[in-house]
């Protein structure tokens, strides 16, 4: 009883973070509201629980509510390389996969003990087509997702790897603080030696 | 008289390929597209013209109907680093300068004599209110964008320099061969040296 009350709150709380990410973006109702939720299932992932594994087909789209997540891939040296990180309010899956049923090329895994609401590819395209005002929400939702990743590039080229931390630290401290230090590395695409060599040299 | 009604000629080109563009995502009327059409400016810049300069705000979205356009920055050396190109049926602009009207970090740049559609952030957002189906449009654009820009990360962290080469000429073959090499270079990070010697590997 005790437990299924607590879910349920939390269902709540996760259904008012997702509402009040779509008003920042646009108008809608409670009642459309609650039709849209009907849309997302409620899933808690562990720590380092896989939620998409390199050849699967990504059927879902995850809107992170508590926790972080992350999108990494194995080098040909069989090392993770995480190309993307998903914290509170942001989403993510492989658009790819998701968009044209092919096998995915990555894994997406929780960070730390990750609350999200998912909604399916089926699920997205029904709430689309019966919400159009939903395709603005996605559109600035994607919109902005494409210039974080053409900023990234940007960085990759044109920043030394020293550069390359401090700009991300300088952008997202929070981030750095609540990332494990050998994700942040993989993020950035260093040994997590040399992270921590950037990290004594600046204390210093 | 002759100039004018080839220019004429050239408009009603353009908006075919954008229609032709529209219609792959969204169904419109004649009519609708006739109202589109007026957000819309033509314009044609030169080889090597700059439609936008670092430090300017990006007032413009670019849609290609002819030629190439290319982004870049310089880097701490002064070398240009090319990011993204937008051939035929490709849209271009900073979007962060575009959406947030703060200075632009790039440059753009017709890379061979370019034809473009442009709409202004403000047509862009008069569009949208006026047009909701252009939300799903630019959705769908945005959408495959982003997940063009993060396969470009993953190939950037995941492939050698050689691979990198390869992996764009096997997607992308027609570009290759448009693209002058220099910029060819510029845009996997390579030396045009760097790049001749791959190609010439290759032959032998």
């Amino acid at each position: 009883m005790l437990l299924c009350s607590n879910l349920h709150h939390s269902k709540k709380i996760m259904s008012e973070i997702l509402k009040a990410h779509l008003q920042k973006f646009i108008t809608i109702t409670d009642e459309e509201f609650a039709w849209i939720m009907d849309y997302f299932e409620v899933k808690t992932f562990a720590k380092k629980q896989n939620l998409l594994e390199e050849g699967q087909i990504c059927r879902a789209n995850f809107f992170v509510t508590k926790g972080i997540l992350r999108k990494f891939h194995l080098n040909e040296k069989g090392v993770e390389q995480t190309t993307e990180f998903a914290i509170e309010t942001w989403w993510m899956t492989d658009n790819i996969s998701f968009e044209h049923r092919t096998p995915s090329e990555f894994h997406i895994q929780a960070v730390e003990k990750t609350e999200v609401l998912v909604i399916t590819s089926e699920a997205q395209e029904q709430l689309l087509s019966r919400f159009p005002v939903m395709e603005k929400y996605f559109r600035i939702v994607y919109q902005r997702a494409f210039a974080a990743s053409q900023n990234r590039v940007k960085y990759i080229f044109s920043l030394s790897k020293e550069e390359f931390y401090f700009n991300l630290l300088k952008r997202h401290p929070e981030f750095v603080q609540r990332v494990p230090q050998y994700l942040v590395a993989s993020f950035l695409g260093f040994t997590p030696e040399y992270l921590s060599e950037i990290r004594k040299k600046s204390v210093s």
